[in-house]
């Protein structure tokens, strides 16, 4: 079956490598749809999407987007007009897969056009920046695939027409095999780490049950901000937030930051949520060994990855605010408080052990948390086999009032 | 035809996800061949290379390498074995592609693997930290392909499902259309920056006598260091090496550093060489513009990219180094001097103009010198079209002697 792949770029200046791609398309069969994010100078071909309709879709007319005066501003003005476009395409049934190909300019508008395209959809950027500070992860789409180009994308060679094929090869095989994501059993997130144990027993529970668990591992932009993606999606019936070092991240300026929206979307969607507060009694420190605080408690996993431990001060802060999203959840919460310890560090002869700063954080939970949250103690470690039974017991509970997560 | 691809990773951890890709790439006709890199554990089936022997490749027992103790160690020796297997395959023609799938151990065994395939062999690695600080550009192939798994990777769920399937069409794709490099054209590299002009005019200069021509943006580990690694592949007939600012990256601590073997392929391969110093008066800053020294000239061509103007002393250092470097070099050196200005910031008016600063430069670079050098001072400004000519008329002289450079 023919497919259409969308293939965003700046014809003014990558005109043959986009015309190369298109070129490799049609000739597998399939629709090549040129969107034109270009601004100067000319345009050796047509595009499908003029660049005139880009800045159309972004509010503009070429000229005031000219006019801006800033390469910046107008790149980013074109992208958003490309990503309108696009995702019209989309909820049209229209395209089955994006490309992108350019250097640091056409990478920003590509990966703009791709950023909030859904889970599966294929997306792939072929670009000359791909793997340097200069693109963050906070620019990509969560499943992103990009390419590194080993030469500039300065017109066909024999190194760039090889790196070309190849890219073109991949989104069609990708749009060949593209399909929606159909959620058919009630699908439940997990949120953990390395230094959690609770998934080993609670997946196969759930999976007995006849639900699909995805796992989240909590480690910032990557990790639990796709949660909050993914839920605001529709695709969960219902969340385990076990793992929620993340919040405490983003109030000390932590490197496994999620966003300041972290805890928040399931609680938006109405999706009955079980949490409980993994990794809450520290947070990692963002730059290298030698420039962490001297008077803190440190664990290093890795050379890039150093746990500080968390003041009580500190916990006790990451308590109200996580009561106060939990406040607003508009569907059922469950706090599951193992009073034992918060994680593999936090127990008896652990680099973080620290019973005053979880008694501390215990109590600024029940004083912040509105009646909405049934929070309940457990005399066990979150690593008990016997915290994961409790998890899945509270699941069962909870699930019953919830029709999105009844199993055949 | 049937192609073989190559699905590296631990079939401990990661049994299911290997399985799935496996089965994808059989459904299309081709051959899947798993390299099991995993220590520990169980696995579910046997792969066709196994753990024993990629530890063997890498001249040890498993039993030693699990006895190491140390997890990042293991993986690390694991990695040497399966880029041993792999390149032993690829050697005998056996293999087309190359997948891997992992989470931060299977990410550093799969990009190891793939690391020194040569440029233009599809590599993709699936992972699940594919853009966070762990994974750093060094650690990846020239031309890498990376896969942003939006979930953990733990077992087959409606979202990992469709991810792999992404993945497994993507490498199946391009192991469709996957050739080795064939370089027909002789081709000639030419390295440059935004602020140079010189290759508007050398390019075509050089298609019209029946070159091919490449160029490198000159940014660092994906811009240098690529020429010294395409020039140690035997690709190139000469290079046009007149942008080696990463030079002074380098003695700097510069943000665009390109290794310290920066400018010593092309001399090591006998490549005959052109070199100038484009952008050779400043360097960048690797940090915010706020830590960046108040005492010298800035230049913030955006947020991540912060110009530092060199002081003489620097720059002089800078000239014993390139020196030092083309002194060994086994080919022809021409070094062009653009005694007006070494970029579009060294001009009248720019941020970085610097008469003085070039002088002594050039003094520098003629006192040290070697007699295989041929300097030549030019009274022009390297943006000039003059000068793009007279580097086209060197290039005439210096591959009139070098048979690999005669055009048909």
């Amino acid at each position: 079956m023919a497919r259409t792949i969308v293939i965003v770029g700046t014809l003014d200046t990558k005109g043959e490598e986009i015309g190369f791609i298109r070129d490799f398309i049609e000739q597998k069969g399939h629709k090549a749809l040129i969107v034109d994010g270009g601004i100067t100078g000319s345009v050796p071909f047509a595009p499908d999407i003029s660049r005139d309709e880009v800045a159309g879709a972004a509010g503009k007319t070429l000229a005031e987007i000219v006019s801006l005066g800033n390469e910046g501003a107008a790149i980013a003005t074109m992208a958003d007009g490309a990503a309108k476009i696009v995702h019209t395409l989309y909820n049209a049934r229209s395209v089955d897969a994006i490309i992108g190909v350019g250097g640091s300019m056409g990478t920003s508008l590509g990966l703009a056009a791709m950023k909030h395209l859904p889970v599966g959809f294929p997306k792939l950027m072929v670009s000359t920046i791909a793997f340097t500070p200069l693109v963050t992860v906070d620019t990509m789409a969560m499943d992103q695939m990009m390419m590194q180009s080993p030469v500039d994308l300065w017109g066909l060679n024999v190194v760039t027409r090889r790196i070309l094929e190849s890219a073109a090869a991949a989104i069609v095989g990708m749009a060949e095999a593209s399909e929606r994501i159909v959620v058919e059993k009630p699908l439940v997130a997990i949120t953990t780490r390395g230094i959690l144990k609770y998934v080993n027993w609670i997946k196969p529970m759930l999976e007995e049950r006849g639900y699909e668990v995805v796992v989240i591992h909590a480690v910032g932009m990557v990790g639990g901000k796709t949660l909050e993606t993914v839920a605001r999606h529709k695709m969960l019936c219902s969340v385990l937030d076990l793992c929620i070092g993340e919040v405490i991240e983003e109030l000390n300026g932590g490197a496994l930051r999620a966003g300041s929206d972290r805890l928040e979307a399931a609680g938006q969607m109405g999706i009955p949520q079980i949490v409980a507060p993994g990794s809450m009694e520290f947070w990692h420190w963002p730059g290298s060994v030698d420039t962490a605080p001297k008077d803190r408690k440190l664990h290093i996993h890795n050379p890039l990855v150093l746990g500080v431990k968390a003041t009580t001060e500190e916990m006790v802060q990451a308590a109200r605010t996580v009561a106060e999203k939990l406040n607003r959840a508009k569907g059922p919460v469950t706090f599951l408080f193992p009073l034992l310890g918060f994680d593999a560090h936090d127990q008896p002869g652990g680099a973080f052990y620290d019973p005053e700063g979880r008694a501390g954080f215990l109590a600024a939970l029940k004083a912040a948390a509105g009646p909405n949250i049934k929070l309940v103690e457990l005399n066990l470690h979150i690593n008990d086999k016997a915290f994961a039974d409790e998890v899945v017991s509270e699941f069962d509970k909870v699930i019953a009032g919830s029709p999105s997560c009844q199993t055949q």
